[in-house]
């Protein structure tokens, strides 16, 4: 017998309480304290639960998606979550909240409150975002990247992050078919547009064999390119500031792949908010440049200092070590602009898109910015193989067709 | 508490006699049957028990080497053999020895006997074989390989192989030190080799940083690119012929890696035959081009009727299938090249040598024999990232500076 309910909010105070350490740093009975809806994502609730001494934050699945109780989903996914951070913790703990409990039963995930930071995607949107929070995440994309890949460490630990990761084939599915498939099929209902202004670009995305041809490049690299354990949905809702403090969040698409899908997508989210908000198109483009040069910097760094961890490259000298390094930042860069593309495209016409639409100012700057994505997007899908270096991308972006 | 022990040949009768499909299929009563002992491999033990109606073969692992009672194993590699021959069954059962029973706490297979049949290494060196056998190893590769790609399957059922056989950490660590990485290192203890004739030679292998840098890509394609199941050891000692009747045993080394490992083996097992016998070159060469051509043949034939079953390029037409055909060929191309490469130095230099050079006439010839694989083999490795075509991997075999 499965122990697992959906847990009420007087539900969570009674367990909470009955956790010592969890009830030490909230503090005070737990009739007291203050539980607070924040689920603001399409599949989990989130709590936060505040007591005089400090606050914790809780995320439980539900047996289906919470905003489609019809689409029925299993529970385990914050068991993957649980484990991902677990996981890259060691490495980018600074970077995460803290991981304070999982109950496998509940699959429910407590971990650090972060009620002063606000979702990045948000402050996009304001303007309040401290520019240059990419860095951050360049250096969280290394770290996680680099320690989980065949060149971080012995092949067994990442066999067995395949074994684990592997299991969590329902959200993989969702990649699969909302991000790398259905915004290419006409028949597909889960798709949703603009129309009439969209209708005839949006044909063509999905009548168009060149692109399919490279879509399918991309399909093919996300299964079949297992470099690294990856976050898996690293948008910028999927990432909190507060002030020069960042946090990644909401790992639960945890997957071995290729490390220019985490890149991808992240870059794909700051040009939709470029494309819906063109006053921040230099500041977007100066992230990306930002992000790009941390990510390398870093991913150098520490493959310099840790030179013969994992089996891959473990003969090379420094010279090789070089010449690899951009090889394999040259492979970073052509995934992150072809799944970046692949981002765009679904955020603007497939099942879940982004809010930053929201910010033009009519319907006329809405259409213009979503035809913006689309083109870019298609561009990077089609033209990602060959995008090798930051400049190439940045020029890309800031062609006269594209964006 | 397990029921695993070493079977003797009177507890292997008894064990048969006790199950009534094996024990039917031998006839009358078990203190009958003959038990032969046929382990040639490293590894595991293997009898021939027959009775008056038929025989069977049966493979159990030992706690340690076969050879070497020292190196202390895991039990579970015939665990990870049935598995694989499970999953490959289904669509090569007629190029492989029928699974009539395993027991996973013996960790013993009964199969299909084989004992008409001989190991192709040493029908090759009688030049018994029946010229143009490739051609059901191109068909094995094909049809083990498509079927358990990510366009021949949905993509869940592929992740379950990466989970199972991910597990094979054992076999796969041989793999990654045996072929990958001890031979070019000089402070391994496990190489050997004649010397003083392969002195310089191999002090060359071992310390070419140009060289290192390929191994490490192709060590990097091995862990990296799990486009489909493998086989995992597909050498000349894994093949069986009786005239015409081409059987693959031994898949303990099965795992998710690039198909042209599986191919490269298989011909760098070809090329090192080619090395002991001048005069089979010609046949060898004939065998190699046999492969592809049944391989491509076939991949393609299984890829057209098959054009949706996996999630990856489920969006193409034909033209875009076509295309994407050309490009995964030449992939695979690439990659058998390079090790077909990687598998001709270490049967040359390493811990597990291929007897084909014991057919060589005297000392001399032995010497030219290995220096032909040690030369040939470097080739391979550093250009394999080029040679994409069966004509370019011909050429290189023929070059004078190579074979
Ligand atoms: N540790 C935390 N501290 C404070 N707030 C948080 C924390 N984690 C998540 N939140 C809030 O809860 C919201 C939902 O969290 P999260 O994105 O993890 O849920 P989800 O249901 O998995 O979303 P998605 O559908 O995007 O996968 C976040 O957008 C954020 O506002
Ligand atoms: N089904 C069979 N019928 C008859 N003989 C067989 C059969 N399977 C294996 N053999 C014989 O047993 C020998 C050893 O088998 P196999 O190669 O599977 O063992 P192994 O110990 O795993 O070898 P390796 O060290 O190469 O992995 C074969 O070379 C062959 O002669």
């Amino acid at each position: 017998m499965t122990r697992y309910r959906t847990l009420s909010p007087p539900d969570l105070r009674v367990y909470l309480g009955a956790h010592d350490a969890l009830g030490a740093r909230l503090g005070g009975p737990h009739e007291g304290w203050a539980v607070r809806e924040v689920s603001d994502g399409n599949l989990n609730h989130v709590f936060i639960v505040e007591g005089p001494a400090g606050a914790v934050c809780c995320k439980q699945s539900l047996p289906h998606v919470r905003v489609d109780p019809d689409w029925k989903m299993p529970l385990t996914r914050t068991d993957f979550e649980a484990r991902y951070m677990r996981r890259v913790a060691p490495h980018v703990g600074h970077l995460m909240p803290a991981l304070l409990h999982f109950d496998p039963d509940l699959h429910l995930i407590v971990m650090e409150s972060l009620h002063h930071h606000h979702v990045l995607r948000g402050m996009l949107g304001e303007a309040t975002a401290l520019a240059g929070f990419s860095a951050r995440i360049g250096e969280y994309v290394a770290q996680t990247a680099f320690f989980t890949s065949w060149r971080g460490r012995p092949f067994e630990q990442s066999m067995a992050d395949c074994a684990a990761f592997a299991g969590n084939t329902t959200l993989t599915r969702i990649t699969v078919d909302l991000v790398l498939t259905d915004p290419y099929r006409a028949a597909c209902a889960r798709n949703h547009w603009m129309t009439p202004e969209l209708d005839a670009t949006v044909a063509e995305l999905q009548t168009d064999a060149a692109l399919h041809a490279s879509v399918s490049h991309w399909q093919e690299r996300f299964l079949g390119a297992p470099q690294a354990l990856l976050h898996g949905d690293l948008h910028t809702g999927s990432i909190m500031l507060h002030g020069d403090d960042v946090r990644v969040i909401d790992g639960e698409f945890a997957l071995m792949g290729p490390i220019g899908f985490d890149a991808g997508l992240y870059v794909g989210n700051l040009l939709l908010h470029a494309a819906a908000r063109r006053d921040h198109a230099t500041w977007m483009a100066d992230e990306i440049e930002t992000f790009w040069r941390s990510f390398t910097h870093e991913y150098r760094a520490l493959w310099e200092t840790n030179p013969t961890s994992g089996d891959v490259g473990a003969l090379l000298d420094a010279a090789g070590r070089h010449q690899a390094q951009a090889q394999e930042l040259a492979m970073v860069m052509r995934d992150l602009a072809g799944f970046a593309g692949m981002e765009m495209i679904r955020r603007t016409i497939g099942y879940a898109q982004v809010s930053d639409y929201a910010l033009c100012s009519d319907r006329t700057g809405e259409k213009e910015a979503r035809l913006r994505a689309l083109t870019l997007g298609r561009m990077l899908i089609t033209r990602g193989r060959r995008i090798e270096t930051i400049n190439a991308l940045l020029e890309t972006i800031e062609e006269p067709g594209g964006f």
